[in-house]
């Protein structure tokens, strides 16, 4: 099926749509608004097979996978319902007035967090469903009481509008504002500037690469009036094995790596790109297993064939680099599939070569061999921001190594201890972001509930009657919601 | 006295000491950190009337307003101490283990905010101690565990030396790493730049002009790591005077008002410049009755030649443009002086005039004078991003503005009700910020508690054992603190 890019015109009527409706949804109850995102999540699941089979057809990914991300995709517009029905997320603050205090009497003052505006959410290329139309991004900008306009992604056209389709049918069902949720194609990178650049757009959400994530927020930063940009792009995601650790669980450990280096085809921004270890013994017995485990991966399919041309381009760049030693390969595959590829490194050709810490997306896993643990911490010191850092090993060796720890929180958005970073969990102790380059703006999560906090901001109300009072802040508390009053937390 | 600019060695130098000591300082407890805070408010207040004299010499501010704000510097400081001794604005979050769940267990995943690096901070000119060298952004950033570098106003630099003096004495009494604070002088504009172009640089703190904290966040973003810059810039703090109520309370408001303008010479960022009322009755007996307010008001002595010099440029400026009629002044004055001055134009005029709706400094105020109530949302719906918004009416009238309100909240971080914008209380609800050219992220405030959340990032801590959780996280909440656990709050 092919889809017609949007003309200016329509960027400018689905922008002036999205304003017009964004001043009416944002007053709506939390339970309104969640009973809109309770129907999206419905409404998908009614899509039934007819959008598993798209979704396979248009990603190359697996069924499972896919009937795995639509139960993430509903799962997270569940949560984010749930979140504003309850309502405490909007941090409300309220100090009473002292109309005796001298000098001067205190006027009574209440804050709390109100949607930005309309958002634009860019469809990614590897989570067709789940950070895509409903994606993460959508679903929180929705709960946030924002506006959104989704540019579909062009390699999941159908399946956006699929999903596109349901997202409308359900704000037609639970009543509310038409152009609270609009669609818009564009294989060009013009359709996009228009979005970001109109000057009712407020924020932008995007999951891609780091060329096209800092395009937006480059463009977003040079409007007449700047604009947050929320765009995951680009890390690699370290893994260090200690080497006490790496001396007893080998095995384990390269088991576990092998999974989670071929998982998905290597095609998650949490992918371990880059395991680091003191050269020894036990790095050697770990290589000499994860090669077995390696050389019986299949070639996987990719998402498309701009991914997979890629992915071969950035390998053979790879292995042309000075002193890389090529540990394992799996099965080869066709033009459209990726061979799990185990390269190595010392950390003194490493440390020399910039090109060596970048992304390379998909199943290529570079392991850097330091001389001793001063090389390794030398690695550390030059580790670019990250979504995440894992370390392996023994709860008494990492307790040793808690001057590791301290540098790795300066580099990454979550820590993990002997796990891998693969396998995203959503939750309220989520934090799916880091320092750049991973994202924009290491100050927010794209995953989980604390998502919603990319699109509100706080607005102080002075001295209001009860009666223009957001119920949020009457006080009464009708809505029943954890605040703070007078600097104590209550219900 | 005359201070010398820093080179770039020593602005590289002092970045330097400032990482290293951030990398200890970081890691101390919220007490450790408390009790610097509140050494910093002890050490101010022992500087005596040599710090009075001294800022009163520099900024021509009289006496009570630099003790008064002196009072509010130390303020902050014992409130942002109190803040991180209690410890609950880490917002931890944490989510148990299911070894059970099916498909997939859940891992045990704990989250909290830490701070965001070294933080750079530019002295205001005209808050002398509350936003310079001790001030809010200082303050705050160190309470997050941020070291912090100032680079003083060179309006104030003699003053700065002593609350710098302070700080460090401060620092050596309750152990702080050296270097955690420190100062530097630079007239020039090339000692700013270097600072924030500083790789190990991750925020920034700057109040003042548009064009100055216009450069600075163009400058961190084009920065090959980009940077969060907290500028708090230009305001024009529209106050809306409703009909009803200027029928009956126009001279209430009219002398409330005038006493706004004229504080402080009109040289707050909360300066009320702009007044917007339907042309009736009621406006006219308002500005007959704000006239004889404003003829008396003595000329003020303003903070610097150069600002007094840029006040008197604007009003010329302004008295020139189409339709423009002078309905009030006060005294004349010197050359360092500033002339209160009330000007009126009629809302046609200003919708066509853009230059109108920007920043005078000082104590100019321009009442717009509308046809009617459509004209006067006409001139809402073109405001720009403004830190307040107030509104001057009957309870009952204000229920019936409802759509002015909804309107007002997309425009300001801060409406008031029935008061004037300046004075700006510090508290929990508080909200210093707003929308562009208010600040460059209306996601944060510059007063208030919540001004900490700028400078932190959140960091989940996957699978972490117990002995190398941070205390904050640990099973047995040791620090006592409101955390969120599987989704419901305790302490």
């Amino acid at each position: 099926m092919n889809f017609i890019d949007a003309t200016t015109q329509e960027v400018d009527a689905a922008v002036r749509e999205a304003h017009l409706a964004y001043l009416s949804y944002k007053n709506l109850s939390g339970k309104k608004k969640g009973e809109f995102l309770r129907a999206i999540a419905d409404e998908i699941e009614a899509l039934g097979d007819t959008l598993v089979q798209t979704t396979m057809r248009e990603t190359n990914l697996p069924e499972a996978r896919v009937i795995s991300e639509r139960g993430r995709t509903t799962g997270h517009c569940r949560m984010f319902a749930q979140l504003v029905e309850e309502g405490s997320w909007v941090e409300a603050r309220l100090d009473s007035a002292q109309p005796q205090r001298a000098p001067l009497p205190r006027p009574d003052i209440r804050k709390m967090l109100v949607p930005i505006g309309p958002v634009i959410v860019f469809g990614a290329a590897n989570f067709p469903l789940a950070y895509s139309t409903a994606g993460g991004d959508t679903a929180s900008a929705l709960a946030a009481g924002c506006s959104v306009i989704v540019k579909a992604h062009p390699a999941h056209a159908e399946t956006s509008e699929l999903v596109a389709g349901a997202i409308k049918k359900a704000g037609t069902k639970t009543g509310m504002p038409p152009g609270v949720f609009q669609h818009l194609h564009g294989m060009s990178f013009e359709v996009g500037q228009a979005l970001v650049n109109h000057p009712l757009i407020k924020a932008v959400g995007f999951t891609g690469s780091l060329v096209g994530g800092k395009a937006l927020f480059d463009l977003a930063n040079k409007r007449p009036e700047p604009i947050p940009v929320f765009a995951e792009m680009s890390s690699i995601n370290p893994v260090y094995l200690l080497p006490e650790s790496l001396a007893k669980n080998f095995e384990k450990t390269a088991v576990m790596l092998a999974n989670s280096i071929t998982q998905g085809v290597g095609q998650f921004c949490t992918n371990p790109g880059l395991v680091i270890a003191v050269d020894n013994d036990g790095l050697k017995k770990y290589i000499k297993r994860l090669s077995e485990e390696i050389v019986k991966a299949p070639a996987g399919t990719m998402l498309h064939q701009g991914i997979a041309n890629n992915y071969h381009k950035r390998v053979a760049e790879t292995l042309a680099q000075k002193g890389i030693t090529i540990e394992a390969q799996g099965a080869e595959g066709s033009a459209l599939q990726g061979r799990a590829t185990i390269v190595s490194v010392a950390a003194k050709d490493f440390l020399k070569n910039p090109m060596l810490a970048e992304e390379v997306f998909g199943p290529l896993s570079l392991i850097v061999k330091c001389a001793d643990i001063n090389e390794l911490n030398a690695v550390v010191a030059r580790q670019h921001g990250q979504l995440t850092s894992s370390i392996i090993g023994e709860e008494a060796e990492i307790e040793k190594h808690q001057n590791l720890l301290n540098l790795l929180k300066e580099k990454a958005g979550r820590l993990i201890i002997n796990g891998v970073p693969t396998g995203v969990e959503v939750a309220p102790s989520q934090n799916h972001g880091g320092p750049y380059p991973a994202t924009t703006d290491s100050r927010f999560t794209a995953v989980g509930t604390d998502a919603v906090k990319r699109f509100v901001r706080p607005v102080a109300f002075q001295n209001f009657p009860e009666s223009v009072l957001p119920p949020e802040l009457k006080t009464g508390n009708p809505l029943n919601i954890w605040r703070m009053t007078d600097g104590n937390w209550s219900k």
